[in-house]
């Protein structure tokens, strides 16, 4: 008996919580605003909100603009947004106030925002651990006011924890694309020591994926074109870059690479081609995942080939609480970082502007100071 | 785009809120409470309590009674409980107010408290699905006062939807004996097909876990004592019974009638022989479930053996939301029930002697308004 | 160490060979060939084979008819076959002559012949249990003479073991289309009480998936067309029916009796539209499955709904030798059966001919002996 | 139909074989063999034994000394060898004969003799690649003579391909230990980003186990005490290190350093204490492993505990010949390596005598040419 208590008290000292503390909070604050899809951007002054029972509020100081942000904009994916809408889904920043509910959140403690901000908890999915799919789920910057202001709300249980001292523009990027395509990589199945291939690996995504990839023990095969992406993707861990500028085979140079396909394949690029050619390089019993999310893009498969071969086609989407704090992780230990270039969040417009003339390299952040 | 909204929204229209209602609730109710571990247990007038901005109120109808509640009275176990305290843990009834942040029920609705009322929703654990080892994990007629009384508090999340027209009284046990039973044979790792060993298994939980396990298209083999028990077990979809009074080599009986052992063996019986012995009848590569508490018992298995057959030993620990709305089903579907007895709440002091006593077979369940 | 000695002992006794006896052997026997890609099939004598070291001689007493049977004989396939052939993958005899190194059959033993007949044993495949999707696979009746012939030689590690009084008639169209679709159910991952969808559920292979499914725990919703069809499908454990010929928005019915969703899909059917339409009734995180060869067919899915829903389109081919000893045991175990019309060997020409106008319901078997 | 054909092709181009050539191989050898259990062990001339249909005759040029053949020698273990026995089980060559019905391997190719030289590949643990607990299996230097001599036969399907250019010395211990290690790692389920702790870090098996979790992106805590071994286990890639020279409470060490236990634990230390301690730092719903094979050590664990932290303890036994593949490529990447010391086969009674008085820090190779 004073055995198992023993073993029991020191299993559960684990779980205490610290003390807290407060901080003054303003009524407006800056932020960046649209009245109707398409419609004008608008750097003003808005009212700061109040957090809910569940909710901390988080005084964002960085947040990453991603592509899903001009969408959410433009309105052109099968999904509504709330309007007028606040986007953002990428937020670091610190907790100044919270709901009477929260406990796993102190005033001061550091906080990221993240596309899921909220679920039912309690349907089937959410219950296994696919919120991002639960049919209620709350966006942010989509159907919920986003990170494009200094004072944003989150659902306490989806908010990230950040350790004290984390570069909070350095992980901004990694709330949504790094924790999206470290969920890819799980979701490939591919166990450390194995060929994963990434589509598109020195772009933004690819670059991420590359770098956790190879910090999962993975080997990595990259497509990409060109010198310099191909030097930059061997700097981040990568082995084996294919170059289509230059291949004319690309699957058959994946195959013999990797002697007999890829154990999973990263679909960062959205190109349809690409994404269909995949399924000619995936090894047999193999995974090529879906991550990006193309308007009206469609996969394509032989079934005969598809039988023969027994590999599979699977969908991932954004990730879990587990996959965030496991994706924060990577970054907060220095093994994936993310190049980036910061601006003001007045300038927002102007990113939103070269983001739809394809003109971005790299991850704009924006300061949400300035 | 117009195929793709459309399959989106086939694909969300299932996420639909229904209208709720109201309904009067009492001040005062009855429940049974005791002021110190082991001491007297009073059936009395209580008052009704508040739920807080994520719980249900539940007006409990039946509520079983389990071994656990016995425990939590006497203090015996290396876990603290909250004092005073209203035990039980197996309620079922209906909700008659909620909290304001409360979604996902609505007055009417039926519900079923469980062992586990909730947990913090964003340590590792949780995130995983593995509530029930949240280090913060709140327990109903534990930590938070139970179902021995006709109004209960339970959080939402963790709280058990039950559909329309269930079976209150026979719902109850299932809510922790038969989560906890169907956990295990999930833990055990058998597929349909694979043979599962069930020592007890003519028992309370044995033959819940005997009904479950064949139900989910797993072959029994039941160790129990005497002919009424084979026969029960018989009638519950168990195929071999071996029985401990008669066979002198229960290993040797398993390990024959099974061609090479069981491919997951369930320790429903808590005796430390049985569970220790229980290793050498498993299967090369199998898994042995350890599921009961104890208080102070130690199983033992030798290292060589252990390597050698590369067999696991797994501790299941009752169940997440998933498990227990999946062992509810499988209630509701007709495929699993518990032989009852029904007694007043008032009556709950006699239940606890007899249970003291070792004198009950299969399960008592409390009628609340007696 | 005694008490280690002990537990190995028990442990290893159940790896014991048998002994053997000898059986006579003809140098002739009756058989099916065919010369040249779709020419004519010859019922007419054949040099009796001679085993290999690793091979077994079986005394094929009863083949199935396969529609891959007449792939093989059309040449229409991807993959080349041996010629002159005699064809046949479901075979089920008498072992009557072994290789010198052939340990695990003895003369007398009944022994069942698979597509599968054996593969390299030593590719990375074959190491993880992927036999079938061996680059270098030998395919009875396609690439190895097959089962339409008295006597047929096969490779001793992949023959399937059947036990002493196995029905020979009833089990051959198990060694194919019983192994595929039990394969099928397990790639799907539905775990019992979870939904499969089987679209083609009354059909000849449907029929014996609905079997499986409802042996294996799974509640199965039923895709086929008209009443009799829907009785055949309850009558074999279905659940749900959904007639295509009443029923105009499939997928909606579906996700209607399924609360969102069926978890795995098996796709009987090899119609094109049928498989596209099933990524539209999975439920999100679910599994479509490919079982069937169609010659050119090609799936496809829009991938926006395919990474926001997080499902997985898989292939499965026919199964390993574990799925085919789980097969035989289900059948063994009188939990599934096939429908069969027997006719003999001689006629088997007849049979091409209706299995090519589409005239079979059910499966054909052929009697070797007339 | 062309492009199945054309996807087809691509697929099987992989499955070549290459040409072969013919070597030249005497009659006698040297060689060191015992003909009772702790018998005089002779360094001799023996005949050069010929290879069986399946098996390969490889003229060994390194073999490793393990723990294991101490106790082959010594019969201290609840299993017979084999009399007259040549021991050894880590031995690396080239093919110099092969029989008729082998495949895989080419006269000329490298190849590495393991501790499992055949099992019967039809058993069910066979058939789901757990050959390693085959009940007929056939161990080299106990069963089947081993590789103390220059020629050694070996079952094809088990002997493990080694690429040209391969280090065989270095290879060597990988064949036995690096084969355990790397087995247990998988079998403890951490994934990459996750907590292993290694009882034992610096040791022989643990400098190896430390090697192989850090390369497959697994943080690494390590028992072990001084520091020289703490100086060591950092080099190797390990992260926290535990001296049980000067850390009163081990378990609270390692709690704290990986905030709430570890997710897996490897026990290469077979001291018994250590092994049942360890169930104190595994994480809640982690695996404690275990992998060495004292003769007559028990792990204990308490009930409530384990059942309330829903860990699990598990048996490694070797590797299959997927693990045996992979852990060989980790090593011909350039991963791992073992620091050895070689001496002439003549020399290895002394090795013996050095490893009974356990006097040995790192791996003995002996050079069969010496």
């Amino acid at each position: 008996m004073l055995r198992t208590r023993t073993l029991l008290s020191r299993f559960t000292r684990f779980g205490q919580l610290r003390l807290s503390s407060t901080i003054s909070i303003p009524t407006t604050q800056k932020g960046v605003i649209f009245y109707e899809s398409g419609g004008p951007l608008h750097y003003k002054d808005l009212a700061v909100p109040k957090p809910g029972n569940n909710e901390i509020l988080v005084n964002v100081k960085y947040s990453g603009v991603c592509h899903t942000d001009l969408h959410a904009w433009k309105g052109d994916w099968p999904l509504d947004t709330k309007l007028p809408l606040v986007g953002g889904h990428e937020g670091a920043g610190v907790v100044v106030a919270k709901g009477e509910n929260v406990r796993n959140f102190q005033i001061g403690d550091l906080a990221g925002i993240k596309w899921l901000n909220g679920s039912c908890q309690s349907c089937e999915l959410c219950e296994m651990g696919h919120e991002s799919n639960c049919l209620q789920a709350d966006l942010s910057g989509y159907t919920h006011d986003g990170t494009f202001q200094q004072y944003a709300t989150a659902d306490s249980i989806q908010a990230a924890h950040l350790p004290e001292g984390t570069d909070l523009a350095g992980v901004a990027p990694i709330l949504c694309a790094g924790v999206t395509v470290y969920k890819a990589l799980k979701t490939s199945g591919a166990r450390p020591g194995e060929w994963i291939a990434i589509s598109g690996a020195a772009g933004g995504l690819g670059s991420l994926a590359t770098q956790y990839a190879s910090a999962m023990g993975l080997r990595v095969v990259g497509i990409d074109g060109g010198d310099d992406k191909a030097k930059l993707f061997k700097s981040l861990g990568g082995e084996i870059f294919v170059d289509f500028t230059k291949e004319q085979d690309i699957p058959g140079a994946i195959l013999e690479a990797t002697q007999g396909g890829a154990h999973g394949v990263i679909n960062v690029s959205v190109s349809e081609k690409a994404m269909s050619q995949s399924v000619e390089y995936v090894r047999p019993q193999g995974t090529v995942v879906l991550v990006g999310l193309p308007a009206n893009a469609v996969i394509k498969s032989n079934v005969f080939h598809h039988v023969v071969k027994s590999f599979s086609i699977k969908g991932s989407y954004v990730g879990n609480r587990a996959d965030s704090r496991e994706a924060v992780e990577f970054f907060t230990r220095g093994l994936v970082k993310s190049p980036l270039k910061i601006v003001g969040l007045s300038e927002l417009p102007k990113v939103y502007e070269l983001m739809e003339a394809g003109k971005i390299l790299g991850r704009y952040v924006v300061d949400t100071s300035k």
